[in-house]
C-alpha cells in the first residue's frame, strides 16, 4: 500500500476519474482521491449535484476538478467520456455508476434491463479498454470496479442487477492479474448495504429519516445496519493494492466465504427471502 | 427429478429450444431433449451443421425439428428468434451459445468484447424475458443457462468471457428462485473443459487429434483430461431440478467450493498462470 500522499499522486495522478460521482459513495471516493492530492474529473447526469461535489473538493483540498455531465446509460457514453477527458492524464479511475432495477425480473421492463447492462456491463468494458491501454502504456495507474454483494449469488428482485455486478466483479479480478505486470493496479470492490442517498430514497417507504448519519432505532430490531459511505470509501483506499477482490470489512469477506460453502439453493433462497422482506412491494422506484 | 419420458414431456414439452446447437455440447443437449420425446428447435449460424444435427435427431427419435439459422451476435437476434418460434409452444430452453475471445483484454478488439456481451449477456437476458413470461403464464417450463468455470474467478486471457459467463451464472441463480413458484425450473450449469469440436479447434496448435473420443497420450502428463460432451449433457438432465447452480460432477463442485476459500489473489494468479500456460500465444482463433 502506498502510504504517503506524494507517493499516491506519483503513482495514480495527476487526475482521478470518478464515474458516478454526484453523491453517496461516488462523492466519498472523490473526496478520498482529492485528499491524496489528485485532481478529480467527476461524471454524473445531474449537473447541479456534480457542481456541489466539485465545489466542496476544490474548497477542501485546493485541487482542480472537471465536471462531466453525461448519462452512463447512453450507448455512446464511453466515447463521449473519452473525448471529454482527452486533454487530461487520468491515472486513477473508479467506476461507481450503477442502476438497480428492482422487482421480479419478468415484471421489469426489458428496456430497464438493457439500461442496467449498458451502465454496468458495456460502459465499464469500454472505459477499461481505452483507459487501461493508456495506463498500461504509461506503466502505472489504478482502476476500481464497484461491485455488490448482489453479485455473489442470484438475488430475488435484483436478478439483473446482481448479474451485471457479477460481470464487473469478474472483469476486475481478471484485469488485476493481466495488468499488474504493467504497473496498473486493478481491483473489484464488493460493496454491501450502504447508507447513501439512493439507499435512503429506496427505503422511504420504510419511513427512515433522510440524513447523513444512521438512527439505529429507525431499523427493525435485529436488522444489520448499513455502512456509512465515508467508511466504505476510506476502507477501499486503505487496501487498494490488496486486490483482486476487496470488501469494506473483514466481517463482510468472512461472511461471503461462509456463504460460498452453503448449498446454493439454501443460499439463494435465504438471500431471496431477505431481499423480498426488505422490499415487499417488489418494485422500488428508480429515481437516481 | 422427473424420471419418466412421459413426465418430462408433460412438464417441459412439446418443444425444446436449443440456442447454439450446431455441434458439441449444444448438439448433445438437443439429443437428450429429443430422447425424452421433445421436438427440438435448433439455433446456430451454420445451416449445414444445423441440418446435420436435426436430421440425426429425427432419424434417431422420430421427433419434429425446426432449424433456425441466426447469429446470436446480431443486435436483433432475440426479436428474430421470437418470431421464428412464434407458432411453437416452447417448454424448455437451453441457452448454450457462446464465444470466447482469447488473449489479453487490452489486445482483444473492442468489437469482439461487445460481441461477447451481446451473445452472453444481452441475448440471454432478452430471451429469458419473453420466454420466461410465456412459461410463467403457462405455469410450467424449464430454462438452463450454460456458464463456465471461467465465471468463478477472473481468468487471464479470458477476462471478458469469464465476466460474461458470470452474468449468466448469477442470472440463472436469481431466476431459479423467482420462477420456481410459478412452476418454471431454472438453473445455471457451470461447465468446465469439454472435448467439443471448438475445444479441438482451439487446441490444434497443440496437435491433438480431431476426434470424438479422447486420446490421453495426446495430453501432457498430469494434465486433467477434458470431459466428453455427451457426459456433460447427460449430467445436466440427470440433475435438472437440483439448481440453482449445477456442475457436471461432484468433483467439480467440490473443487469450486475449495477454490472459493482461497485468498482471491492466490486463486486468480493460479488460474491465470494455468490459462496462459494452456494458450501461450495468448490469442486463439475464433472460428466458430
Amino acid at each position: 500500500m502506498v502510504d504517503g500522499i506524494a507517493d499516491f499522486a506519483t503513482k495514480y495522478g495527476p487526475w482521478a476519474l470518478i464515474v458516478g460521482a454526484s453523491e453517496g459513495l461516488g462523492a466519498a471516493f472523490a473526496d478520498n482521491a482529492a485528499s491524496r492530492g489528485l485532481n478529480v474529473a467527476l461524471v454524473a447526469r445531474r449537473a447541479e449535484a456534480l457542481a456541489e461535489v466539485a465545489t466542496g473538493l476544490r474548497d477542501r483540498y485546493g485541487i482542480e476538478t472537471r465536471e462531466i455531465v453525461a448519462d452512463v446509460g447512453a450507448a455512446d457514453f464511453s466515447e463521449a467520456l473519452e473525448r471529454a477527458v482527452a486533454d487530461l492524464e487520468i491515472g486513477f479511475m473508479i467506476f461507481n455508476a450503477g442502476i438497480q432495477p428492482g422487482g421480479p425480473f419478468l415484471r421489469i421492463r426489458l428496456e430497464d434491463h438493457l439500461t442496467c447492462i449498458q451502465i454496468q456491463v458495456v460502459a465499464p468494458t469500454k472505459v477499461c479498454h481505452w483507459l487501461g491501454r493508456q495506463m498500461a502504456a504509461r506503466g502505472r495507474g489504478g482502476i476500481v470496479l464497484i461491485s455488490s454483494g448482489a453479485a455473489q449469488q442470484g438475488l430475488a428482485h435484483w436478478v439483473g442487477y446482481g448479474a451485471a455486478k457479477a460481470y464487473e466483479l469478474i472483469l476486475g479480478e481478471g484485469l488485476w492479474y493481466e495488468l499488474r505486470e504493467q504497473g496498473v493496479t486493478v481491483t473489484s470492490y464488493v460493496v454491501g448495504s450502504t447508507y447513501t442517498p439512493n439507499f435512503q430514497r429506496t427505503q422511504r417507504k420504510h419511513e427512515l429519516p433522510f440524513a447523513d448519519g444512521i438512527d439505529p432505532t429507525a431499523f427493525p430490531e435485529g436488522t444489520p445496519l448499513p455502512a456509512l459511505p465515508q467508511d466504505v470509501a476510506a476502507a477501499l483506499f486503505a487496501q487498494l493494492e490488496d486486490g483482486p477482490r476487496l470488501y469494506p470489512s473483514p466481517a463482510e469477506e468472512a461472511a461471503a466465504k461462509g456463504a460460498a460453502q452453503m448449498p446454493r439453493g439454501d443460499l439463494v433462497a435465504m438471500a431471496g427471502a431477505a431481499s423480498i422482506a426488505a422490499f415487499p412491494s417488489g418494485l422500488n422506484e428508480l429515481e437516481d
